[in-house]
């Protein structure tokens, strides 16, 4: 399978089945999103001769040289006879874009047979059918249905994004653009009819250019099979699952979207998870925001936050979601050193509180933070800071973003940002993503963060625990 | 006290002691915020005979007129001589801006009491000390300690905010300027040595200006007074709290921001307020989200939701909210009558689904969203709809705000967006939300405000059922 999935990830040549000249067909469009990738590219449609300056070919069977990825972009109905022509070419990976399969009832679902018996016992491997295909920075390779200017994506880095939704993966990536986040890929499972998650998180764990890897799933393809896999990637690269359908009435939703069966019960994934060192979102934000704190910060070494605000109403709100178990994360308020304490009596305003939540006040001034930073950094007894950032204070500037880059990247206990407000607000947190710095625009946002961080930490060292035990 | 309290929110004159003419100084950030209020103005201070064009008293006891509001923006350990002044003249309402009071220690709570023995027996009443003072657009009142251009004020509109932290109802105010959102009033409530919640919660139950209550508190100041107060009012006018210091971390943490104490445990708290009609909100995110679906949508009949998406993806992570009951609102998934699904069928894509969540697919047309939401809001079996509106589906134009608008402002069932993506993604939002569209960044949020609207709905119509009960 790795052989066929490099031709997926890096291909030489991709033929796009359904190219169109005009602008507003889809073939159009994802040929015009294919024309600057790092591979040869081969327009097929029988009723042209050429298309955007390229020569076009009646057939996938007529391109002279050898054709590692077809995007297939015809409709369903249609799609049988060019894959089979692929399966004969020898093409090695074919994207059945369209829908119209499984997921829309017994007519599909036998169309789907039929592509699947298309491709058995061939060289050629099968994407989708219903699948928004697949985007690799790296290369340019980019068979998105949807335009760049509809649509922005991201730059090249260490997040791979596996999704059975097109729309999810693709809002994801626009989020990803916006944050200033980086991806190695993002591939569309659709129906998983061939390739499926597992197949590509293999693929991935060898991949040196992916960190960490997010999933949107309706379903489990083979669930011991994906036990497996994250079980033998996520102690090099931390895993993230949004598995929805997780009730009733989502799972009959998920039947009707991709054709997924819900499998075991929810909690029971849940407690299986966490034995696999997959970190569970339960939303499109959330899948985001954790891997973001994964791919940046990896993990915390234990449960003990302080907060540090310059505004107490929002370290009270953020002692209360560290150490809530029903509503918060059910991490624990780190109880500062007495030396940290004495230090930290010298540089914070007369009024303020050295203990946790660090109470700054709205006397608060770029140099205190960073002194305050630094000093709660060096206690061994703090595991991960959570900084609150307002910028209404009169003494804090611009240079706050520096101190707080700084500091992030230094020795010493990881920083989660959190900054809520208007717009001067989120700008700063657009400043601060794209330094590398890992900023939340809510305090409960931030706290999950540092949740997903310490849960990793815990893993790690569970799993080094094993690995030592000698029995 | 509703005299008084007049002189707090809608005063004929506005004493500032400690006005400077320094533009660094916050005796002047507050002057200039004052000036163009619809009330006269008179800066106090010994050392100065005009600021910023205005004569300067020596003291409010040199000022010939009556004053109705006098703001006390000196050190706390100078404050008492101005307040027993402000006694002295009859001034109604005192606003102590500064901190180094009962938050700071016992030295500081001594100093809090004599304030209090000034002003006992009197006429004048005490707003804080430590507050941000009072925002009232409607008067241009302005007191806040931050200049314009740091943080954006909102324009005038139904939402009255309470606070115990400045911090917090500042950013409530950018974030309800940023959203389009209009505020009757926001008062901050420091720590309350005098004029506590209670006091203005009746006020504001009788002020016109004033359609929804969005409290912060970290302490009650009279448990039972709030809830007499809230469920009064609450027949009328929606109340959301955040009542911060849920946890032993937070409380710990609140009693060193406000000197508040701790008082019953939250799961009472919980039970309690419900009765009482108040929605509660878990952090500074779902205050504002809430308080802006109650004020302009106010309820829902009850609790059957319809999710419409154009992303199957989407319409499974809805339904998943929509009825989990851990991770979720605990709602229900509406059925859709037989007439309404066979009605769907004519006008949604083939390979769509009917039931619900109704799956529109990427074929999706601006047309077909102004249907569907058209039969959906006519079904008597759905009491919301959750629209999940992506961007990215080529036949969606920018028609969809105006079709969005007027469905939403139509009879029938009301209708909550939810746009996860990139900057077109967010732009779209701002431009429903200044429309009066109940829009949300995220598939949860909208959710949650369904669930708050429904929760509403239970509510009043319990109370109804209450009072036409003859026993």
């Amino acid at each position: 399978m790795v052989g066929a999935l490099d031709a997926l990830f890096k291909p030489r040549s991709v033929a796009l089945v359904g190219a169109s000249a005009n602008p507003s067909k889809l073939g159009n469009v994802v040929l015009r999103n294919l024309l600057h990738g790092r591979f040869k590219i081969y327009p097929v449609n029988p009723r042209e001769s050429e298309i955007l300056g390229l020569p076009c070919y009646r057939s996938v069977l007529d391109i002279e040289g050898p054709v590692d990825l077809a995007l297939v972009s015809v409709p369903a109905q249609s799609a049988l006879a060019p894959v089979r022509e692929c399966v004969k070419k020898g093409v090695d990976v074919a994207i059945v874009t369209s829908s119209g399969f499984r997921e829309s009832g017994p007519a599909g679902a036998e169309l789907e047979r039929s592509l699947v018996e298309a491709v058995q016992g061939s060289k050629t491997r099968l994407l989708g059918p219903n699948t928004m295909g697949v985007f690799v920075p790296s290369r340019r390779l980019d068979t998105l249905l949807i335009p760049k200017d509809k649509s922005r994506r991201p730059r090249r880095g260490g997040i791979a994004m596996l999704s059975q939704s097109g729309a999810i993966s693709v809002s994801f990536l626009e989020r990803a653009a916006a944050s200033g986040l980086g991806v190695s890929a993002c591939v569309g499972l659709g129906n998983k009819a061939d390739i499926e998650e597992n197949n590509l998180i293999e693929y991935l764990g060898d991949d040196p250019a992916t960190r960490c890897i997010a999933l949107y799933l309706e379903s489990f393809a083979d669930g011991a099979g994906f036990l497996t896999a994250a079980g033998r990637i996520s102690a090099d690269k931390p895993i993230v699952l949004l598995k929805a359908g997780r009730t009733a009435a989502g799972s009959h939703a998920a039947s009707s979207h991709t054709g997924a069966i819900a499998s075991s019960s929810d909690a029971l994934i849940d407690d299986v998870l966490r034995q696999a060192g997959v970190a569970r979102a339960y939303d499109e934000e959330e899948l985001i925001d954790i891997a973001k704190a994964l791919s940046l910060t990896g993990s915390i070494r234990g449960d003990r936050i302080c907060v540090v605000a310059s505004a107490g109403g929002y370290g009270v709100v953020a002692a209360d979601y560290v150490e809530s178990k029903e509503r918060g994360a059910g991490l624990r308020m780190a109880q500062l050193s007495p030396e940290t304490r004495s230090e930290l009596e010298k540089v914070i305003p007369e009024f303020s509180s050295t203990s946790n939540p660090v109470d700054l006040t709205a006397g608060v001034t770029d140099a205190m933070y960073d002194a305050v930073l630094g000093l709660l950094q060096r206690d061994p007894g703090v595991d991960g800071i959570m900084m609150s950032l307002e910028l209404q204070p009169p003494n804090v500037t611009s240079k706050l973003v520096e101190i707080t880059e700084r500091r992030a990247i230094s020795e010493g206990a990881p920083i989660v940002v959190s900054a809520f407000g208007g717009e001067r607000t989120s700008a700063l947190i657009r400043v601060l993503e794209r330094r590398g710095v890992l900023a939340y625009p809510t305090i409960w946002r931030a706290v999950r963060a540092l949740q997903a961080l310490a849960e990793r930490g815990a893993y790690l060292k569970r799993r080094k625990t094993r690995s030592e035990d000698p029995r």
